[in-house]
């Protein structure tokens, strides 16, 4: 019997998802679920596409970035979902893309702002972009060490993970993360739109300021807060 | 018997054309339908992904926001369809979307001048963008002073809703209506595409004039005036 | 027996490839066949829908504009198409689209510069784009007139219409015309694919200059030259 | 016994991959496998359609560019094709296409920039463009001359066609080539979206830097490098 049943196909699925909410050329991104019990994550292998992944494909690695099963070799993003499943307890779900409009903000190291209440929806906060990691950290362990990039970016701004659950990394491309693989998927998502709405926001009118705060703060609430009244309960 | 069949199929189709014309992902947007006679509308439940959504699951409403029938939550917006259904006489469908170009202008927090003719067989005025909501409105009922900042907006700026059916709300996105729930999303991808068209046009040249109003108007009467000679009769 | 039934069937052959080609959203385009020994050209009727139309419902029209057959209004553009094969001698099919970013040349008024031999595949020199339509033309008879614009802006530019197959008209959109329907559709396309690459050409370098002449002309030279070597004979 | 049975159908699949990437529309593409053993490599017939070609209508030619077998006409690029094999020793593949935002980057006449990891994945400088070719030059020989344009251009930059397997002919659009015809399809896939990224991030900040070189190194090396660790062993 296979005790990683669920976990594999919670990231196949989420894997999928990838190419049809279209985050990902080829083999351009990475999904892993996390079961918090075993402390234990199932994440893609390396390199393979899309097409040709199967449930049995996922690699299974533990809290430690020891691999508990799988013939195939992980995603070479492994040691920086290994950090986000360390660090950012409560999570379930970490997800990589080099989908084109958050690429395109990581390239130009911007930070974006909330603009409007797409963004407010899924964050109060603008999506943060960290700096470039420094050469001593890429030759001490680059993956590792882009964990722990994302990891302190948020500390330095304050902010809770369980919340802000976007980032992009300096010269990279984005990270997400939720309390599901497909929540972190569909964070994943939502990030790209909210560039890509942001940057044509840029074209109409280059100082454009954020949105208010007491527009924020209601968009948040209403979806996320003590009296959410979004969705079915 | 359900006395609301046809009006829960006609807000399901509409809503359904949301994602066939790539209006929205996930469930951002929803449509509602209106029956004047019996003063009630189907409305789309909150936070259901469109592709498990069923006639049957819509909801019906009163012109006073009371749940007349469904065991689903309405819509959250659905205060401001009942908003728009009560003040702007004679139209019988309200679709709301996150539509990237129209979301990117109502960021931005500018009117649509009328460049062309695309927008002027639509109507013959800018497509309007609302000022922020005030911190005092916010509070008192969110979705209904939404849709009174619609109403005022229309008011203060002499357009008649009948053939002015679209609108942005700074920040947030776009609203439009119709004389059933199909046209009113039919109007939603209308300004999608005149969104995205004069966006374009101002990237090419930041100074672009409106169309001069002797062929604003043509547009607009050889579609909607009492000679109009477009479509079949 | 139907002696228009080819002519029926090559505009409705041509009128589908539109959505193929994504040249508009809607019902926002037309196209008409040509028969020169008739001196009859077949059209769309006007404002039905792409996936309800049938061969059966294209209408016949004269070169004079009268009805030769058919029981539906044809496109409300027909006079421009009427206009054009009465001037452009040898072509036999006419297409009007919205498509974007051709739509966004036409608005902000600007002729497309050859900026590289995608164009020149397709023509030598710019593509034009008309003065706006007088008050007097409008109100004398605004789709003849839009035909009249059209010509008048190929002769005063020197133009010869059998090979400058492409134009914007000032505020509106594109027209293009070929040796059979599927062409003018094929040269709609290939336009808005030009327009597209322009305007992302500016927007990288606002003062790019057009492709040198020598290479402007080998390039046509070896599609459309007397020693044309592209394709199979 | 047709002994080029493998070779077409390498050159075939890779066509068709063309139009499943959007690289071109209509017949805007041609991709080439090369087979060093014999010297021959097989290439798209001239003007064809995507969805007519079959796998016996490549046509064989040597490094010298003689027809060995089939009787269409090759690719009007075949020369092109043809110098790149004969001065890239080791290369198997090579591909052309119109893809839009290379053919921006190509018009605008600018090489483009290593802005992130997606281009450092795939190469560690940046990608040229060439000059326009001379007078001369095109009056001589016009493909072969191009085939020449994109050899000189890499010697001039000290690269080795090994590892940089893209460029951008001046006015003209993308080659890339690899080590079959599928990685020359592949790199020209990377390259558009390469492109589109470098072009938006441009958008956000005109004045964006490069990548450090520590992090290009790092991306190249870890799928490239001798101890690469990327995909599967």
């Amino acid at each position: 019997m296979d005790i990683y049943k669920t976990l594999r196909e919670e990231a196949f699925e989420a894997n999928m998802e990838i190419k049809k909410q279209n985050l990902a050329i080829y083999t351009w991104g990475n999904v892993s679920a996390f079961d918090p019990g075993k402390s234990v994550f199932a994440i893609k292998p390396s390199g393979v596409a899309y097409d040709k992944l199967r449930p049995e494909d996922m690699v299974l690695i533990d809290i430690d970035g020891n691999i508990v099963d799988g013939v195939l070799n992980p995603s070479s993003d492994t040691k920086t979902h290994q950090v986000l499943y360390r660090e950012f307890t409560g999570i379930r779900g970490v997800t990589h893309t080099h989908s084109t409009y958050a690429v395109a903000w990581a390239q130009a190291r911007k930070s974006v702002p909330v603009f409007g209440t797409t963004h407010a929806d899924h964050g109060t906060e603008e999506i943060p972009c960290t700096e470039y990691m420094s050469p001593e950290a890429v030759k001490n362990n680059y993956e590792l060490e882009t964990g722990n990039l994302i990891v302190g970016t948020l500390k330095q701004r304050g902010l809770n993970p369980v919340h802000a659950n976007m980032v992009l990394v300096a010269g990279h491309g984005p990270f997400t993360w939720g309390n599901s693989a497909a929540q972190a998927v569909y964070h994943g998502a939502v990030l790209e739109e909210v560039c890509k709405m942001a940057l044509l926001t840029l074209s109409l009118d280059p100082l454009t300021k954020p949105l208010p705060e007491h527009i924020i703060h209601k968009h948040w609430e209403r979806k996320h807060g003590p009296d959410a009244y979004y969705g079915q309960r």
